[in-house]
């Protein structure tokens, strides 16, 4: 049998891919070597989620008392914190096997291996014993953590995200190297649980990419609560629990329990037969076009193999852009509007331009923003701190650019996100009705 | 002085509408005979907001131990609870009072009276000894709770929503006599105190005109939690703590420490000269177009004096829309996506059609309906029980109603409002990228 559509990769690009080609009458096979929901779900985002409401509801017991509210010896089980993330997980891996049974996807469980093209272009993918012909290919293999060769990093048991969600004890101490969104996330999570927590990383801020006023002060809000910051420190050496880094030659030791590398993530391109179809590289990754198709057209790439945004949300973006371009329903990705979220306590969220971009860029705009204390139920539900609503005009008074710090930023941000990327102007987003009293009318306010 | 605008109330409606007509130019004068925020603000959303969260607070903690957190003895402080209330009150008002200075609105302290016009159809308001002329007249004196005329009402110490704010003693029981939004509110609120609470609804279902089948939901939810309703039940008389009830000619009395009121708010028109300008009525309020013009074209009326809509959003863009009109920016006011919001734990929010308005006026829909348990984040955060994403689709895809159960439904139903009052189909709402993992991907995995 040739299948219209054959995936190599079953996290949330190649899942929401298989099940929107099956249920859009396509025959689908998807190959997926560990488990279903990829990274993303089983080491990635979903866990982390999971343990960090575990950590807000025990910061929210101890904080209770700003709200009238008190209780005795507030305390938490470590190994059941982990037990309830491994169901969560378990859950929703099996929601995913569902969907992908009840739309009729063949789910092979195995390692996928390309073998080449046939006379006609199909595709030949072998797993196991059997081969497999397709008229398209999705390759939605993803991202592995990125091991930067640091001395003495091989003979260290260090951490990556995976490692440190598995782990049933509670480290007394740990230096993350890397404070970009995964290394915060962690950050947040051990500090709550009374970990003694350093982050090194290497640029001035925290966060990458994320407005950087922001980020300075969340970075301020976890100092406050006992974090200490290396920013600008580059690592020199790992050498079981001490690490070596080094600030304008200058050189000093941070001693911790345990070591987090969390400096990036990098596209699996290998150990699947990729190079047998000599596609155009990206950066580290695949090149694709806005249709998500590689050098060869009906050889797609969805997700973090793009090199492009490494997020989720993008991955299943891109995946629906790439079956809707199969099914004959062409419609061009669109970048303008990918939020990016980190979920600290506050979280932290942003959509479109940051003024970083729009000054190096040399392009004019404008700021609106305000505190989040201005929306009266943040002030209502915060007593533990205020927030921040940046939104970003351009001159013409179209919103590019939203930043939010304050919960629940995670949730807002796709508000802003709708409105950049149907190019609205703050006269039309102002006249939305927004429920009050929510936190979300703070868009409307800062407008 | 002749003033552009003159506004009595200062509510919602009042300090939107004095706060954009004095940045738009105009000379604006704001009559408030007691505070500023008007019901909304100091008695009514933002203080039950307030109580409800330090609810919500001591709930989470008796229930941390799905979390593998907890604490012994949880308890609180009531007194101190009503005063966090009133901190929150003082702060926000003062926010106003602060905007009104910063935007030049000269606002007046007491009871305007309306005088009539002059010959050139201006306006004349009396305030202590001093009249105000003005070209423009807002009416926006908001509404009050409705008293039923039961017998042995007015031999009752009763509670308004405005009592039960101020008490600060906490009652051992209480029966709700009105099972919508505000009476909901305070059951939740109450029952999560440890108040023995039973609600007594004349209809068949709580909730007034919100979506039947989740109003049912979080019906059956709240009676687990040993909340007693008493549907289809009509009050016959109060007297002291018995409240007699019938319900298909067989009656009985109810017992509890305190009664709360809370059957309905009606606009209030009287005392302050409007009949002076003999306006047109609507129902028991005032009737306006769709610039907020009174039956006189100078004299606008906005918020819960319209006797439409009732709620504080409403009331705020419909002030926008009045004072846009006076700047000659005219743009008609829309209610085609005004989100009704309940703040109970679990939150339910709604917005544009439900299946009860269209069956009844025979429009074809379709619904499109997914547990809540289908978004990652929201099963990560949700130990305690399921919630429902409900959105209602026209033939062609459009997009008229959404219905949500589950938090943080209040935050998210504004993403549907905009959606609505685009008249965004389907398939456009589902090309927006959602962050992963959020509970507002809940609406575009629905569709």
């Amino acid at each position: 049998m040739k299948y219209d559509v054959a995936i190599i990769g079953g996290g949330p690009a190649g899942y929401t891919a298989a099940e929107k080609a099956a249920k859009g009458g396509l025959s689908t096979v998807l190959f997926e070597k560990n488990a279903l929901g990829g990274v993303c779900l089983n080491e990635g985002c979903v866990p982390t989620k999971t343990l960090l409401y575990s950590a807000k509801t025990y910061d929210q017991i101890k904080h209770a008392s700003k709200y009238a509210v008190s209780a005795e010896n507030p305390t938490f089980d470590y190994p059941k914190i982990i037990a309830r993330k491994n169901k969560v997980v378990k859950k929703l891996t099996a929601g995913i096997r569902m969907k992908m049974k009840e739309s009729g996807v063949e789910v092979v469980a195995g390692e996928a291996m390309i073998q080449g093209k046939t006379a006609e272009g199909d595709l030949l993918i072998q797993c196991g014993e059997q081969i497999y012909e397709a008229k398209n290919l999705l390759v939605c293999t993803g991202s592995e953590s990125v091991i930067p060769p640091i001395s003495g990093v091989n003979e260290t048991e260090y951490w990556t995200s995976r490692e440190a969600l598995q782990s049933k004890e509670l480290p007394a101490s740990l230096i993350i190297i890397g404070g970009g969104v995964i290394g915060m996330e962690f950050a947040s999570f051990f500090n709550s649980m009374g970990t003694e927590v350093q982050v090194v990383e290497m640029l001035d801020k925290i966060l990458g990419p994320m407005d950087k006023e922001l980020s300075d002060m969340l970075q301020a809000e976890y100092a406050k609560r006992g974090v200490k910051f290396y920013l600008g420190h580059k690592v020199t050496g790992i050498h079981g629990s001490e690490v070596t880094v080094e600030k304008d030659g200058e050189s000093f030791t941070l001693h911790g329990e345990k070591v987090l590398l969390s400096v990036g993530r990098r596209p699996i391109t290998k150990g699947f037969g990729l190079e047998t179809l000599a596609l155009e590289p990206f950066r580290n990754g695949i090149k694709v076009n806005e249709y998500m198709q590689t050098s060869l057209p009906n050889v797609y790439a969805c997700g973090d193999i793009t090199a492009f945004s490494l997020l989720a949300h993008t991955a299943v973006s891109e995946a629906e852009v790439a079956i809707d371009h199969i099914l004959g329903k062409s419609r061009a990705m669109s970048y303008k509007a990918i939020p990016g979220v980190v979920y600290t306590n506050p979280e932290i969220a942003g959509v479109g331009k940051t003024e970083e971009e729009l000054k190096a860029s040399g392009t004019p705009y404008q700021v609106k923003k305000i505190p989040m204390a201005f929306s009266g139920r943040f002030v209502a539900e915060n007593e533990m701190g205020n927030g921040v609503c940046k939104l970003i005009l351009a001159e013409d008074g179209t919103l590019i650019g939203a930043h939010l710090l304050g919960n629940p930023a995670s949730e807002l941000i796709v508000i802003a996100g709708i409105a950049i990327e149907k190019g609205m102007k703050a006269e039309e987003i102002k006249s939305f009705v927004f429920p009050h009293p929510t936190v979300g009318e703070i868009i409307k306010e800062a407008l």
